[in-house]
């Protein structure tokens, strides 16, 4: 199913930490590397050229979204995802599953799928593991995922049932996927139970697909046990291939993972935050919106050399979040995303160089 | 007062239609020229890197908002509005007047200046000539406008007395003025009403600035009376200093007013138009949250190089505005804005190569 046209060099490692590189049809991907995430087929408040200043490698994008809306045959019709939205890089679209769980009581699941009701419009609509591949083959990213179930991390008999599904569901979106220019990763489950956590890696990884995720973390569990759980599945997971930590997350969760042998990462928390005023930096965030930065004319992190960084005073963007101007959500996503993607490169040269342990007893962010 | 860091060069002249540069400490300004409007110290929803990427030349800040939020004093304390904004190129401010009295039932007027109350608090504040020059010092705009009265067109009284305050204004503000590196435009009033016209624009002439504006038009009376005050005031202020035709508008009003013998443009319609989901083009304006466009594969106009234009379909762009995704903004205002300044481009060079009348003639915009 999935040509040659994806491998996974690695560079180099330092205890279980990697620094790789993951080709594939739409460019090389540096890792470690975090993704900003493109819900709607948009990183909320940047450009796509924007993206590129601050060396984004990789963008997510969501399949449950960009199928009720614009549709994905509308975007399979204007020529697939990376030219829909003016993305000439690597995209990886999530499965669905997680929005779709998450609707709760929206939604209802059976054996073969889930059948759901649309947050826009109320309509009637269903997923199986077949329809998100053909979803995802429509928007045509270059990594896609394995249609799984998410479930509460300490329901146990639901998180039985919900990985059985899963391992069910990820051997069919295997046999429906027909792409040569996505890589199918699958996705292990098990909530905070190691037993299941490690008959799930066994699975997923017997499936031999071209890279694996760990879904199911940092959705409401504790660090440690988020550790724990990471710690089995890492020591599972095929180390020639790239391992993905889907929705982590804050800048330390990414040093943690990393630090255990994660090579992929996405979260909405860099944007997410700019659209709340707030800034990420080496030595915690910063709300801008504080009326103690009205008149402080530093930068957000002297230390920094994004665009924001270079050329705005905390002062202003201060101003332009008490007068409600669009531009401090541009600015302050563009500051937030290159941390994170900065805090990978940094990383990755730690790596390479042998001194990652004093690097992670460095940074304090 | 203004040195000679300000000079005009005429380069051409076809009928009453000029090419020329205003040379201002931050840059020269070819001419004609439309200045993109950055109320609140920001043009809204694009950065400055992108404005210098459509060719914006000059750019126009609101010293009434600046002065409410976040006080010009700041801004002088973050090393004045070209830095605190981080515009390197040449910025115009105009005087408060044309906001204060929009405010109506919230200013009380005497010869002296204008009593008003903010629209954010409810605060009372006062604005005479030699405080909207003060403001405007600490702004550090190249370009500063003296404090005029904006009369109804059509109330001849209120246009005697306003135009009589706007031009004893106009003297104190001279007299109040002192930065050698600021050239003070006068303001010529008179609503609809040629002998007030006439008169205004002999007084503001008469006072010997670097440049002149024409204010009180496109306020309400209809295009033939605009385009016959124009004719009056146009044949009156001097050929040899840049001519401001205030809040002027539309590409249909730009390429009459350049006819005319305007120089310099200034309007919020291009980035309105964005937020309001409009595109302006050859053809008319197009609303892009119409459902016409949801499947539409063409850029906003195919002959049109901007980025969005280079770059996005109207499907895509439609996607944004019905997803309520903010860079919908961002694409328009690049568009619109780079469609006025295209156009002053190309009419300036058809002022060189002596085609002007083949060119209004072409262009159905």
């Amino acid at each position: 199913m999935t040509a040659a046209t994806f491998t996974f060099e690695l560079i180099a490692q330092q205890g279980h930490a990697r620094a790789g590189v993951f080709h594939t049809p739409h460019g090389a991907i540096p890792t470690p590397v975090f993704a900003p995430v493109g819900t709607q087929a948009t990183v909320k408040a940047v450009t796509p050229a924007q993206l590129q200043e601050i060396s984004a490698s990789l963008i997510l994008a969501n399949t449950f979204h960009l199928y009720l809306r614009p549709g994905d045959e509308l975007v399979a019709e204007m020529g697939g995802l990376h030219r829909f939205m003016n993305w000439p890089g690597p995209i990886l679209t999530d499965s669905g599953g997680f929005q779709v769980f998450s609707l709760e009581e929206n939604r209802k699941v059976d054996e073969d799928g889930v059948t759901f009701k649309s947050h826009i419009d109320g309509s009637t609509h269903r997923f199986t593991p077949e329809k998100a591949i053909s979803i995802q083959e429509n928007l045509g990213a270059d990594i896609i995922m394995a249609f799984d179930e998410c479930a509460p991390p300490y329901d146990r008999p639901y998180n039985e049932s919900a990985m059985a599904r899963t391992h069910a569901w990820a051997e069919r979106c295997l046999n429906a996927s027909h792409r040569t220019d996505q890589a199918l990763f699958g996705i292990v489950q098990g909530g905070v139970f190691p037993d299941l956590r490690e008959a799930s890696a066994q699975l997923i990884a017997s499936l031999n697909c071209p890279g694996n995720a760990i879904g199911g973390l940092s959705v409401g569990e504790t660090k440690k046990e988020m550790h724990a759980m990471l710690d089995i599945v890492l020591s599972i997971l095929p180390a020639e291939k790239p391992r993905y930590l889907m929705g982590v997350g804050t800048p330390e969760d990414l040093i943690d993972g990393v630090l255990r042998g994660v090579d992929i990462f996405d979260c909405v928390l860099p944007t997410r935050l700019a659209r709340h005023n707030a800034a990420i930096t080496k030595t915690g965030r910063l709300n801008l919106v504080n009326a103690a930065f009205a008149r402080d004319p530093l930068p957000i992190d002297p230390e920094c050399i994004c665009y924001t960084c270079l050329h705005y005073s905390r002062a202003y963007l201060h101003h332009l979040i008490v007068a409600r101007e669009m531009l401090s959500a541009t600015l302050l996503s563009i500051h937030n995303l290159y941390t994170l993607i900065r805090l990978m490169q940094d990383i990755r040269q730690a790596i390479i160089e042998q001194r990652l342990n004093e690097f992670a007893q460095k940074v304090s962010i």
